[in-house]
């Protein structure tokens, strides 16, 4: 079955900061035309730094589209599309919680709602830390902590930790230390 | 520390048929002002649905945004943002795979990238599958397909299945599996 749909025009509706948001016509498999609501984004990392005893650093940030306060793992967008994201992963983590790494591994990719917005997220996970100074914008407001890794995985199964890439990472990890024989 | 943020002024910028595009006007904790873009969308589902013989049915579909197909769980919106996700959850199935399942049980909401994007993905997890008639839309184009559940974990910490809620859900319902005793 072909699943592609061919691009007809592009519009660009939005250019702010951060999004763009495009209106495209479209022609679907079938022939048939239909339109397109879509976000681009520069693209962003994400990274679940891991305390030699085994706690995760996390952060609690206040998300303004859902009016909550989230527990999330560090993240922030690449300065430019052609960074390098393990570079923008070593900053963003140093910025936002004062963690310099010893070694930080690439997951794999993360795309929050491929259907509309265009986001792709890349994921780290960092150990060996050292905890130097915090370099938040002033503009930036952010509380950092840490829970064990065990008591994170239980917390994304009871859905208490409803930020997807946090909930993800967790597992993700967990279940590679586990594979690795490295815990239960 | 004071986290929230207070909105000053709204403006709806964009509203399409799938989401609204708004550009705030808002003060910081510091008293600062900032500008905040976000998409409102009516909200959505997504269901990991498993056979008795552990196999996940998974779905091939183009997404526009990436230009790319991806292997994706069920998922669909809400029709109005008072449905009951469970009622959307099943229609969803029904209509993408044609599944009627004995047992849905839900497992928490996904926030895909909560800095930008407002919609609230609620998990489930389908189990009891009888196979009925798929009723896509005419214009609706993807491909099901079926997959050991230990197949998808290990795709999802390779990293080869990119989609969010796609990896998370197969890690959940791993992970849960596992803590009843019911796998390894």
């Amino acid at each position: 079955m072909r699943l592609e749909e061919k691009t007809i025009s592009s519009k660009l509706i939005y250019d702010g900061k951060v999004v763009k948001l495009y209106e495209d016509e479209v022609e679907l498999p079938n022939g048939r035309p239909a339109t397109r609501e879509y976000v681009r984004h520069v693209g962003a990392v994400c990274i679940l730094p891991l305390t030699d005893d085994g706690q995760v650093v996390l952060e609690r940030q206040y998300r303004y589209p859902f009016d909550e306060i989230l527990t999330e793992i560090p993240a922030g967008k690449l300065d430019s599309p052609d960074e390098d994201p393990t570079l923008a992963a070593l900053r963003e983590l140093q910025e936002e919680t004062g963690i310099v790494p010893r070694e930080i591994v690439y997951l794999g990719d993360y795309l929050g709602s491929p259907a509309i917005f265009g986001e792709r997220i890349r994921m780290f996970l960092a150990r060996g830390l050292t905890f130097r100074e915090q370099k938040l914008d002033e503009d930036e407001f952010l509380e950092v902590f840490q829970m064990p890794l065990q008591e994170a995985v239980e917390k994304a199964l009871a859905g208490e930790l409803p930020d997807g890439k946090t909930q993800l990472a967790v597992l993700r990890v967990h279940a590679m230390l586990q594979k690795e024989g490295k815990i239960q």
